[in-house]
């Protein structure tokens, strides 16, 4: 079972409630244009797997915006690539409400396991924080009042969206 | 030679163009995450030809906007489907410039032909006219003061970027 990502600390957080230690690989996938993280994820799973041919893991998390209608989603990387986190700060208006969807997939070329997790939050009104990456500055998730990348590591182990989905998966692959 | 398209009008100005009958058929085509209309338009013919096992053109367009540094590209399909039209006009403050970019690709399974047209423009205050599609009402192209769904259709045959790619294509198929 290998999982697909470059990041260590994705790596570490699959391993650490996953319970064992994971094979990983970082691949450059072609993603599908969609906003809807499942049907990227489904789609990088089967290409992984076209290329490995061993069972594989891949995730994908997006931000939807309320106010933007649910963009961008899993769009989201061209929003932090090509715009400030001040500038997507901005764009948003009065209904700064966001949720932020992980959806991991295991594939094996047979079995496909799709698990999701979900928070919900809103859209910070500047960047804040340093203890993250991407858009961890401007996600204040429902309960607190910092950012992803002001929590304390201690903090970021609460069952955020890939936490909740690396549970889930734990206990399907299990059963 | 088929045109991948279900697009009737943009079947009729690619034979204009063209000035011979060509085959379409209108296919469903996965599309690559990128707002880079090129790689886009490259990845589709692959695609495409991949189907059909016959030379395929594709074509895809984006709308780039100064504002937001080049987002949304070949992305704006998601723009023009979450949000109004109002909306898109509002999100672009006082910088109002924008390109739109025409990508045509022939691909026959060994040659490539790859053109593209551009013409500027800016983004209306907010939506006008019925004689379009897509974001035809709030792209107003340069040296006019009406939108793409103000201008009649003479005006429309103008050398705008498709048209200018079509005739590329052209000019490319025949030396």
């Amino acid at each position: 079972m290998i999982l697909v990502t470059g990041n260590k600390n994705k790596i570490k957080e699959f391993e650490y409630i996953l319970g064992f230690k994971i094979e990983n690989i970082d691949l450059e996938l072609e993603e599908i244009q969609s906003i809807d993280v499942e049907e990227v994820a489904r789609h990088k799973a089967r290409t992984a797997y076209n290329i490995l041919q061993k069972p594989v893991i891949v995730e994908d998390t997006g931000v939807y915006f309320e106010e933007l209608n649910g963009l961008p989603g899993a769009l989201i990387k061209f929003f932090v690539k090509n715009l400030s986190l001040e500038k997507i700060c901005s764009l948003i208006g009065e209904n700064r409400k966001a949720k932020t969807i992980a959806c991991i997939v295991f594939f094996d070329g047979e079995k496909e396991i799709i698990v999701k997790g979900e928070t919900k939050g809103v859209i910070a009104k500047q960047p804040r924080g340093n203890n993250g990456f991407g858009w961890d500055p401007i996600f204040i998730p429902e309960g607190y009042n910092k950012t992803f990348a002001e929590l304390t590591s201690e903090e970021k182990q609460s069952k955020f969206m890939r936490q909740e989905a690396i549970a889930q998966l734990r206990d399907k692959l299990t059963t």
